[in-house]
């Protein structure tokens, strides 16, 4: 390992702070595994996306990949929402449970729901497992309100939620994102401030949003929906190694480079 | 495996209907292993798109992989339309016999031939392959008529075409696509009319593209040129397990949900 | 291997000219050997990209699976840049021949740095390791005139720079690109003719920038950023095998095409 350069602290697994969500899109097994061995530092949560994980072979094997590693591993909120619309929560519960998976996620991206009723959910669901909650609707055009966003979050937490996740979807073009990806930094505010950055796990599917929130809220910023063949450029954006965040963590200090590099004296330079 | 929803019927191997044709571009000969490992179910013919098998090492080891799993495996047009432009037609019918190779694709992307010389190719390549024929070209600027693409195809398919491919490209922006990649519905309903939609595959690389085709013609739609690694994200969307698709398979459906999920009863919410 | 085209004329390794320079952004260690195994013969040199290569595991392993195969890597040139930031040009010298690493980087991408300087860095450099420089701001606002691209980038060759790499990003949109990704041929047609187009290494991570440059300056024009997952790819386009450049190396010779497939008499087509 290279070791000759300063960079952000970060801390250590297991982590409430600074924790990469990772998304498996149903890759092969031996790609994880092969992945996690150059990342898995710093993978603290995978969700194995939407239904992937419902139509995928090789699901105990992957799981198991996973949780060796002490990796939680869960399934996409949309699979939760499909069994609320079925009717089939205690199948649901039950199958779970027997996987050995011990993290859910609670969402209302398609399907209405009550918020009371969701929260129910999420209290119902923290006995067993531990939960996130995700507030925001894939559905760009029903937008809630700031004060929507936050009073939502905030309940989500106090039914048992461990973290709320901010909706920016797979492409990273919706609930906290404009159409064009652009972060939406007052919605943004307005929740960090009322529940506190770390009780959040920001969605940040493109380096240039995982940048922004990295530059807004520091190296230790809960970032999901992160792939996870981005893992390690994600952990360059949080040390300030990659171009985007260099200027961020390593400033220009107005130290004399000359006098820190004195081998370069007297060697004569082209013009 | 989970298995406490309803998802829609699909037909199981060798399928004739919801067929999905994956596009390989080069990856290495582990990656599709670990790959099928988990989709194997899914895929139901490989492209080695364009010119990449006539480039890449491994080629033998890589068409042993797939046909030992029962998933046939062909060249992409490209290499078909080189081979005409270069007069190397029974040159190319010799190496393919020779590599075990059964499938093939005629089309007329790039080049400029008769649409009867065309089909004398299928007719003739039908004898001894199992042709695929594309409708459509490259370039964005020569687009065809409705009726052109309609009368095209179903000659394709006299002259002895076992599906007829509807140009999307590897980048989905032209062909069945506007620049935007948004879907020619026009074109897609006339041609499916004439010729019965499961007799065409529709190429349809991006994952919007993917969910407006199974909205349309349901979870056994013909689609191709998906990405080996987009066929579970595919498979889903067939199954209504992503977003875009929970609507349409799992409607709203004024069931009691209250008490399907007896176990919320009693349950202080929190608010 | 299939072996019935005339495809153009390619350069065999070590090569000066027709170089792929692949950029490796944190990929785990058996997917790159998966990867080379079919596209070895087309890989000239491997970056790992920005401060990847400071972060992920397995550091000692992936650079010791590239050298075996005789491809050189080096760290990208943020990490050079952080470096004179802090002032640890020692420490980053001793390090980097520590672990046996060949070849350095150095660009100012990000940082200011006097040209002069930089020119210093190069000379100094060049004495233990091959360099590579890199022309261009990662800030679009930034840009330089067609006069200072093309002496600097002349500077930097006399101070000892093998190649001079002409900035594109990771993402294309930068450097020798607009916003779109549009290439500034302006720029390019400037520094090749004061350079000579071999001395320099273009940047061009997506397909169409790569078609253009294949285009221009032929199958043997040296092209950087080039994802592992895109050299494959990249070959078919230099020759001649993917629809963008199928007209460029098998243009419409005027053949008669019946008298080089004479299967075809007598076949009677459809219509």
């Amino acid at each position: 390992m290279l070791d000759f350069l300063d960079t952000p602290d970060r801390s250590a697994k297991p982590r409430e702070e600074g924790i990469t969500h990772a998304l498996d899109d149903g890759v092969g097994v031996d790609e994880v595994r092969d992945r996690l061995e150059v990342c898995e530092e710093f993978v603290d949560i995978v969700k194995l996306g939407w239904g992937t994980g419902y139509v995928a072979d090789r699901l105990e094997e992957k799981i198991a990949l996973y949780q060796r590693r002490d990796i939680p591993v869960y399934f996409g909120g949309t699979l939760f929402e499909v069994t609320i619309r079925q009717g089939r929560f205690d199948a649901m519960v039950e199958e779970l449970s027997e996987l050995g998976v011990e993290h859910v996620e609670v969402s209302t991206g398609v399907i209405d729901l009550e918020h009371e009723e969701k929260c129910g959910y999420v209290d119902r669901l923290s006995e067993e497992f531990t939960v996130l909650s995700e507030v925001g609707r894939k559905d760009a055009d029903e937008e809630l309100t700031l004060e929507e966003w936050g009073g939502r979050a905030e309940r989500e937490r106090e039914a048992g939620a461990w973290k709320v996740i901010m909706e920016g979807r797979a492409g990273g073009d919706t609930g906290v994102y404009g159409d064009d990806g652009d972060v939406k930094a007052g919605l943004i505010e307005h929740t960090a401030e009322r529940l506190g950055a770390d009780s959040i796990v920001f969605e940040a599917p493109q380096t240039e949003q995982q940048a922004w929130f990295v530059e807004r809220f520091g190296p230790e910023v809960n970032l999901g929906n992160v792939r996870l063949d981005d893992v390690i450029p994600l952990e360059t954006l949080r040390r300030g190694l990659r171009g985007d965040t260099v200027e961020t963590f390593h400033p220009e200090t107005g130290v004399d480079r000359t006098e820190a590099t004195t081998e370069l004296a007297g060697i004569e330079t082209d013009d």
